[in-house]
């Protein structure tokens, strides 16, 4: 049996892997080599928001729309790099996912942050890898917040939803500015609580801020009816806006249509292999530094690097003069 | 007039220097490394929490209580890394600051993010070091928010304040026990608004979570009155707990001797130099890494590059597999 077939039908080899991808293990790696070939197909969708917009029951809702009217499998990786510290798992996501839990077609997998973002965005990349060459066609990336770390895991995405809910202060908004612009739809959720209208013309006003070119087409709703400039229509996607009530499973059908809408439109465009191309050459960027740092390290004897360090803590050399040292000690 | 001279009596010769470090300039390395021998006195004071505590209306307050109470000189570095798109400055930073713009021994400047967040803590710690080297004792870093640009931000600094105020709810809380763990000092600003008992038993609660080890010590209140065992209490700092109306001017008098207790036992317990010596060690480790970036962009075709990635966008080779080509090319 070949590693795809493997982890396409075994969900405990599937589990084991997931582990020692996450680990960055050797066996991990070479997996990651060996799968690699057979990536490509799923449709990764990230989806982000402050804690209390209601995203774990969002995603828990498209899953079993998914499931009721697509044959396709689902994979769904939490992550929460809001705790760099205490390093727990979302606990609750274990318990959220009830619905879900029995069917062998979708697979649910937490993840903690564990070191740098940089780290972070790179294990949910390679987590997602592991998914799509196991045949997981739709594979969530749930990510809590508004930071960087989200905007570095969303980018792995083709579609982005940020969700939001009525009842956020001011403040609060200001802060996910940021976030809108990586956008390709946003989720209005909650939307039978007080205030959604106020926070629907929030969120349309903070759009037109960050997609002032879009301004002019940000009110005639789906990208289809825009009577946008000749050339400019097809390569031009309006992020919608939709209600939600994840709960109650209100506005699932709607929102599985603008995803899929917004992948023709990836795919119409030649954005589709443009943010796959762009994800893996960061992902190269990325590895190839952590092998010349790994280099870097093999190569320096600890007692100069010591040496050269204490020079810093005694003001005698600068940082940039330090690393003029180690690095051209290293060449000589 | 030797360079250190300058910064230290031309505000305008220290504000261009000032563009030159924040934008990684020939010139701005070059100073850094004139002006690093010259750095290692000022004490850095973080100060983050989410937007609509009254951060920098507090920093205010403790600006002016410095400038009234002692004769030292003040720099506030503004760092907003919550908009990675707009690259904003803050504008209300320029507005906020009435009260100090009229002394010659208070600087302040603000710094929007640009690129990645690496750079902007780098970017941040090289500023200090100028305004440190330029006579500066006290340096505030304010940023916005409790992600991990913030942690990272919060790790040049000697001594930490977080800053929290009534009326977030238990979500916003909740993502905010990270930051807590790096917080030195907690300040309740606001703290004539409804709910501050609430919102300061929240707090206290998460500071348990967040130090376990002290969860002993931290109804006693300050750290001399602890009846810690012998050895231990040295060596312990509990975060206080303490109520500042920053608009009014409550509560500086006694966040300035929270600050002053803090520094005292940074000094006492060594974690001072010991602080300072992991923050030129990251800085050391960063810079390196960017240098050998560099190099290996300097010694690789790019037609080589393009045909190697070319190779991963069509799943013929893995990232990993693309970096071993890659780097063992260019050493070939």
């Amino acid at each position: 049996m070949t590693l795809v077939d493997a982890v396409s039908s075994d969900r405990l080899a599937l589990s084991r892997l997931l582990t020692q991808v996450e680990n960055d293990t050797t066996e991990g790696r070479a997996a990651l080599d060996v799968l690699f070939p057979h990536t490509g197909r799923a449709h990764l969708i990230g989806v982000t928001g402050a804690p209390g917009t209601g995203k774990s029951s969002l995603v828990n809702q498209l899953a079993l729309y998914y499931r009721k009217h697509t044959g396709k499998r689902i994979a769904i990786v939490a992550v929460d790099p809001t705790s760099p510290f205490t390093g727990g798992a979302l606990l609750g996501d274990r318990v959220r996912m009830r619905d879900l839990a029995g069917d062998p077609d979708v697979f649910i997998r937490s993840m903690a942050s564990r070191g740098s973002l940089g780290g972070l965005a790179h294990a949910t990349a390679a987590l997602a890898q592991i998914f799509d060459a196991a045949g997981y066609e739709i594979i969530f990336i749930e990510t809590v917040g508004a930071g960087q770390a989200e905007v570095d895991i969303a980018r792995l995405a083709h579609t982005t939803l940020v969700v939001e809910a009525p009842g956020f202060g001011d403040d609060i908004q200001a802060i996910k500015a940021g976030i809108l612009e990586i956008a390709d739809i946003l989720v209005l959720n909650k939307a039978d609580q007080p205030g959604v209208e106020i926070t629907e013309r929030a969120l349309r006003g903070m759009l037109e801020l960050a997609h002032p070119v879009r301004r002019n087409f940000l009110h005639h709703g789906k990208v289809e009816t825009l009577d946008a400039p000749a050339g400019l229509s097809e390569n031009l996607w309006v992020p919608p806006i939709l209600r939600t009530i994840a709960i109650q499973a209100t506005g699932s059908a709607e929102l599985a249509e603008a995803i899929a809408d917004h992948r023709e439109h990836l795919r119409q465009s030649g954005d589709w292999s443009r943010r796959e191309r762009a994800r893996l050459e960061r992902e190269v960027e990325a590895l190839t530094l952590e092998t010349l740092a790994a280099q870097f390290r093999a190569g320096i004897l600890t007692t100069d690097y010591e040496k050269v360090l204490s020079q810093v803590f005694e003001h005698q050399l600068s940082p940039w003069e330090a690393v003029k040292a180690l690095v051209n000690g290293r060449q000589a």
